[in-house]
């Protein structure tokens, strides 16, 4: 099955954004077996997406176009995609309903543009938008398929998963490739690739492929056959010896991110924890919250970004907050024990570091104290983090969020980079 | 002129990369004036390269197009280029002196594979590369020109700037573009549109364009003109108009983010803030510290995230985390005024609400309290966002930094939705 994708939006011509979501749609339709052979950008211009639509649907046996569905004047794909077909264009009663009790609810005034997004080209089907007001379409063309999806990309990317790909999968038949990512905290993307440069070398299918990115490296493993099955039952033995060379530092995979890793190991335990953070400014709390159900385990972050703040909160001594100063391991520790104190929890994390651009003291930027203190457990580590103000904050978390998870899967704990 | 650029590379299709070498080159071709009309992307196959060429050349002025000139087998974008333009290859003898010179520099054998970069179709220019040892190629046909560089970024790139850019700065012509985005916040996209929707139909040159997401609209008005100052003098009154149009829910433009401008207030007026978060779990206090700098007006975040954690930290009362609730304008108040005599701040802001997927008590997702707490200042209200959790957040988050943002430009505070 050959793919086509067509981006639509002047702001992808004129180098505003980068075409991120052909870039997703690819990878997704990789994963399926399904073989995407061209990708088209074109403007929000009536003829000129016709004229794309027209020669992808001549080439391939689906096409998947992003962009163009909203409300206003600008969005013009509904109307190039009737054109391009050569059908009219019909009102939904079912999606204006939908818009008009979406504003309802809100209580707002709905301007009457909105009902434009209830327009399907005739004979065409409707893929429902779980948010956002804007539905997919999808045509068939003689031959070919044609879905439209929002250019918004957490809209695209929930139409693809609830409805595009379960089709295409179906209908790309009995091939199909399934992968899994090994995913790996506090170790370097080149003592991974150490560890299993042989596999590497000779594995063809599956394949082993190295990510690092956001403070953690994956390793990607994937394999084609003839079912989903047979493709898993290729990978299991596989991973499992990547996983046995590189150790505690695997902490999941796939989609289960670290945070969500620990709140699980939080919630089977019974545990609580707060945290105090200063050179994340709440980060650290915000992605541990960013998981339903963080209300079982998490009680808060005292986010002390003055020293005031972690005298008076968190009962840092002024003496520690003079010399060594609030980014060392004894305003580490007292920030930890502070918050467990305040937020009577069962565990504490606390944070404090130079994140730059300035230094923060004598501190450079990039030096970070982490801390955790739980009964009978009193540890500060601190490392060396690279990269801008982002990627120093989370790189941070990164390794606190690590620390919890050590301590709860009862790991050693790992001491200071050797830098520092 | 109407450039297209065309991306080489099988990577590209199975989504391993996005193509920022087009949006990189995109942008650029903007700042000079040259209307970017069309991207393709095709695979390392020489029919199908060879057929993006022809589509490209019978439509655009100006081809410029990316990857395919290394030395191995699958590089086959010079052949591509000689079969769609229909001459041979001719091999030039300078560059194979350079790079059989090169690789005895080094003390290597030279494969004699890499001989195939110094394939020129005939007729053609060569681009010198200033690293790596492929050259770029130029070939006139009919009335348009081709460009083909590397893939690698910074080698294209460098050929960009060194002669592709000038070359065409020239034959574009004395024509340049200017473009602004307006970023407004706390008003629906479809009603910005429908308050500029004459501006939008009449004008031309400046055109402008709506983009809406993480909680906010921008309006980007682009002219085109023979200088950059007559393009920003063609901008400036229909900016100016626009922004009278939406008034203060314009909060600034272009890069500037919501919390940059919200730090800047807070800095000139020497004011200090800290903040009470819930169902944001600290996201509030990363977004404001995110801003280098943060720490002349910011103070600290208490995230009390379990009713006994407002009760303890913020002295929210008893009586009103039952009823009420957590979920309430009086608890939002009450966690204001907490935060700010916790931290000593002169302006405190709260936020809690139900960011889902679960009810939190009576209230359904998406409601959210936000309060403002400064001298001579209570201001509450309730907001309905929609979308997922992390939407909820983002719109709880907007909503409160623009609640302060206009309490320090002294604009009316906004009351609570209406089917609150």
């Amino acid at each position: 099955m050959r793919a086509e994708i067509v981006g639509i939006g002047t702001e992808l011509l004129l180098g505003e954004i980068a075409n991120t979501n052909a870039q997703w749609i690819s990878g997704r339709l990789a994963e399926i077996g399904v073989d995407v052979v061209h990708h088209q950008v074109v403007g929000d211009n009536v003829e000129r997406i016709a004229d794309a639509f027209h020669l992808a649907l001549s080439r391939s046996d689906v096409v998947i176009a992003t962009g163009g569905l909203g409300p206003t004047q600008d969005d013009v794909t509904r109307e190039a995609l009737a054109s391009a077909i050569g059908v009219r264009l019909v009102r939904d009663r079912t999606i204006e309903e939908a818009i008009r009790a979406r504003f309802a609810r809100v209580g707002r005034e709905m301007p009457e543009s909105n009902l434009r997004q209830a327009d399907v080209p005739e004979g065409g089907r409707v893929i429902a938008a779980r948010r956002g007001t804007a539905p997919g379409l999808v045509c068939e063309v003689g031959s070919s398929r044609i879905y439209v999806l929002p250019g918004v990309p957490v809209e695209m990317q929930e139409m693809m998963e609830d409805q595009v790909l379960p089709e295409l999968a179906r209908a790309a038949g009995p091939s199909t490739i399934a992968s899994r990512a090994i995913r790996c905290v506090g170790i370097a993307e080149s003592r991974v690739a150490e560890l299993v440069d042989d596999l590497f070398r000779e594995s063809t299918n599956p394949t082993i492929a190295f990510l690092a990115g956001g403070g953690e490296v994956r390793v990607r493993l994937t394999a084609k056959a003839r079912t989903r099955e047979e493709a898993e039952a290729m990978i299991a033995p596989l991973a499992a010896e990547v996983e046995r060379r590189i150790g505690d530092s695997v902490y999941g995979s796939d989609a289960e991110s670290l945070e969500e890793v620990v709140g699980r190991l939080l919630a089977s335990s019974g545990r609580t924890l707060a945290c105090a953070e200063s050179l994340t400014g709440g980060e650290l709390g915000a992605r541990i919250t960013s998981v339903p159900g963080a209300s079982a385990y998490f009680l808060g972050s005292a986010v002390c970004y003055s020293p005031a703040s972690k005298r008076d909160l968190l009962g840092v001594p002024a003496h520690v907050l003079e010399e060594p100063g609030s980014v060392s391991r004894e305003c580490a520790a007292a920030m930890a024990r502070g918050a467990r104190s305040l937020y009577r929890a069962d565990v504490a994390l606390a944070l404090t570091g130079a994140a730059g651009p300035e230094p923060h003291g004598a501190a450079e930027p990039g030096l970070v104290w982490i801390a955790l203190e739980a009964d009978g457990v009193s540890h500060q580590r601190a490392i060396r983090a690279p990269g801008d103000r982002s990627m120093i904050r989370r790189w941070a978390e990164q390794a606190a969020l690590d620390l919890i998870r050590r301590h709860l899967r009862g790991l050693p704990l790992p001491e200071s980079d050797r830098v520092v």
